[in-house]
């Protein structure tokens, strides 16, 4: 039977006249688009141009809240209660929503960024406060989380409809947890090796870790980065290695 | 046949460590509550907060976007292109919603606030932006729109449902528009006064204006301010004076 | 021999439309004012206001930097570096020497707000970034700083004008540090149990801990808080208090 | 006798991860920089590390001050009374001062950013405001002023040093005003057109307009602008024309 995998990247993360990653080049490689609410990056007018670029590609979109922290861009973990983290997201997927509908292609998924996602894989309490938001605000939007993590598993006893991502550029710990990216190796930089790793993870079901375990897990989705000058081109390198292979690169609503 | 009116007031209008006016006592008062969506005041946590009281009150609650200014508290014109009013104006429907859905007690009608409401009566292009938001993001919100406005014609003729307010203590001009606050008698601050003129303009179904003309219009509701020390007072004195005439206060959801 | 000693309080934490505490009336009793400088709160507008009142009162003018956090108005722990901290510092303390030079009143002291103060005490890094600005924009200017904190220390090693300050409603541990808020007693309620233990502390030159123990330290100054409903009256309490006990209260520049 | 012209453009344009065109190919050209301050783009950590660089290449350093208007990167104009101007450019100059003194390469000038620098030509009450708050910070800083305006007439008889600079790449009206971008021609794209125009101009001390009228004018300094693709070979191609005619390329510390 065919593979099939998506493949997702962060996109509208400019801000006003500033300017992050090519989303429009990036929007013909990968099949879904996790798309920046306005708090840690992004603002309405880059997400209603995106979901409209993305629709016309047919690219699926998703909310990609974060914190409100547009100097840090969200990547830095701002002390918060996991109630307040319910409501910040319920508040970004909400924007989102009415973006994505406004332009005629409503998201059908909720990715959460930087620090935040980080959380959702190590912190029991904010996996759960992302869950809790996605349940109240719209429970038909599928979870995007980082496999192997908390919110993996919680949204999946809340019966939430989940899909797991593995990341196509970094080292994994033999627990699973991304390397830091401060240690030797924690991002792979060369694409065709970033590729050719892809593909044996999507190929055997599970996670590659910098020790060469394999630890299986659900390989839903692949991410790939947007924001570095060779983005682009790693990014195609990927896709490119996967449908070589016979991999369907498609979204979750396939 | 009983005459029936709504009572409006802006709200969840703090940030933060700030608050501005009293929301409970204001929302023992009020039939309709306009949220505040983050932009130009406003935060997830007051506006899940708010949306949770008004629902133990039974206060129905609305999307109270205007521009992204929080030092100027949305009161100075930004320029910002019809097409970019579109998107904020629909991005702040989405947080609203989401986070009323999360409260239990989704919005259910929308009214712009400050100088971006002012220029929804005064430039069609605002209105027709505005309208266009609430018709892309959920044609089934009511539009709480400044009597004798674009907004207000043009909502009718888009086919959203439009609900007419007026201003407990502004001054009309003969054309219908506010008399500006920098001339004298622009503000009635004695509540007697406000809740008199108030009882005479529902029950007349016209505004009067500083030359005591009357202009005929739907009075659906009445606009009561809540960021002042007297605002309370002044709201329920409204309050009582209509309903010692005989008219019940109701949102438009009666 | 007379004692004197300061009394100080954060102003200006308004921002936009919002108003917090009531900076009129502590300006007619504190002998220092710490000026917030527009990142966790305060603008341009309330900085040169409250400059030029403290100047026609004779009260002392201090940048009050924090971290950029008008969300969390400076109480929350935002992860950045020591060298981040330093230009956070310096570009808030130019921002205060220009609207006080502005306003006629140039400030003469630098102290550190919430968050970032408390770190001062606590974590030696911080203690030398924030030293380490003043330095660097201008030596001299007073530190004031956390009595048997990390600054405090510092500041004296570098050649730095450096006062401690003690709290007038917060409970003290026996290792000098405040009692967290969340615990029972941390905060003393009762202004006339406040005014009493601060004439012992400042009569003592030491500061009482929750066992009774006392800890020798200068006491300089005396914090009192401005943004609760009792400020005020707390407030003039301690100062009848001290001047009742024949202690004089005056600024650093005595 | 030789001449000489400064050579100035806009820097430390970004903001957190954002960036914005290429300051270390343009400290590289000009001869004097102008900072951004944190309000309509730039942070403590990009205006440290710019007047850093901008110090070990000999390039002299001014604040840029603009609206507060990240969104709108400074470029809208922003209703603000003159009094307020009057604090918002205080703050911004003493950021600047403050974070240029800690990277040891104190500020000498201050230009106004876009739509704030746009009305100091045509609006004598912000032109009055900027050079107020200049004169009461520190009326030694150099005011760079654009040519024929209301702020270089004020600034002088005002009794402050004033340098009037021209735009490389705009076309004048016979006005002397720039020609609104929305018309066609009114930006010269064109690099050696544009070096052959700034050359022409330096060398009969008048701007040409669009009718090939000249109008004498101090010309002390060519803006070039630094956030497009094609800055830094525009502003090379000015630098290189103008040596080559003998002009030589300096700072108003000369």
């Amino acid at each position: 039977m065919a593979l099939s995998v998506d493949l997702n990247s962060d996109m509208a993360e400019g801000f006003g006249a500033y300017r992050m990653g090519d989303d429009d080049a990036m929007l013909s490689i990968v099949s879904s688009a996790n798309i920046a609410c306005g708090l840690h990056a992004g603002d309405p007018e880059i997400m209603a141009s995106t979901f409209a670029v993305a629709r016309s590609k047919g690219v699926a979109v998703g909310a990609h809240p974060g914190f409100p922290d547009l100097w840090g861009f969200g990547r830095r973990n701002i002390p918060f209660s996991a109630g307040e983290i319910e409501r910040l997201v319920a508040y970004q997927i909400g924007a989102a929503q009415a973006l994505s509908t406004y332009a005629g292609h409503p998201i059908t998924h909720v990715k959460a960024h930087g620090a935040l996602g980080n959380l959702t894989q190590q912190d029991e309490g904010v996996a759960q406060a992302v869950n809790n938001a996605i349940k109240a605000v719209d429970p038909s939007l599928v979870c995007l989380t980082i496999a192997l993590g908390h919110q993996e598993r919680l949204a999946r006893e809340m019966g939430l409809t989940c899909r797991s991502e593995i990341f196509a550029d970094r080292a994994y710990t033999d627990e699973g947890f991304l390397v830091h990216r401060s240690k030797p190796g924690a991002v792979i930089h060369d694409a065709a090796e970033a590729a050719a790793r892809v593909v044996r993870m999507v190929k055997n079901g599970a996670i590659e870790t910098v020790t060469g375990r394999l630890i299986v897990t659900s390989v839903d989705s692949i991410c790939v980065h947007s924001d570095t000058p060779s983005a682009v081109s790693i990014a195609r390198t990927i896709r490119d290695a996967l449908e070589a292979e016979g991999v369907t690169i498609a979204n979750f609503l396939r």
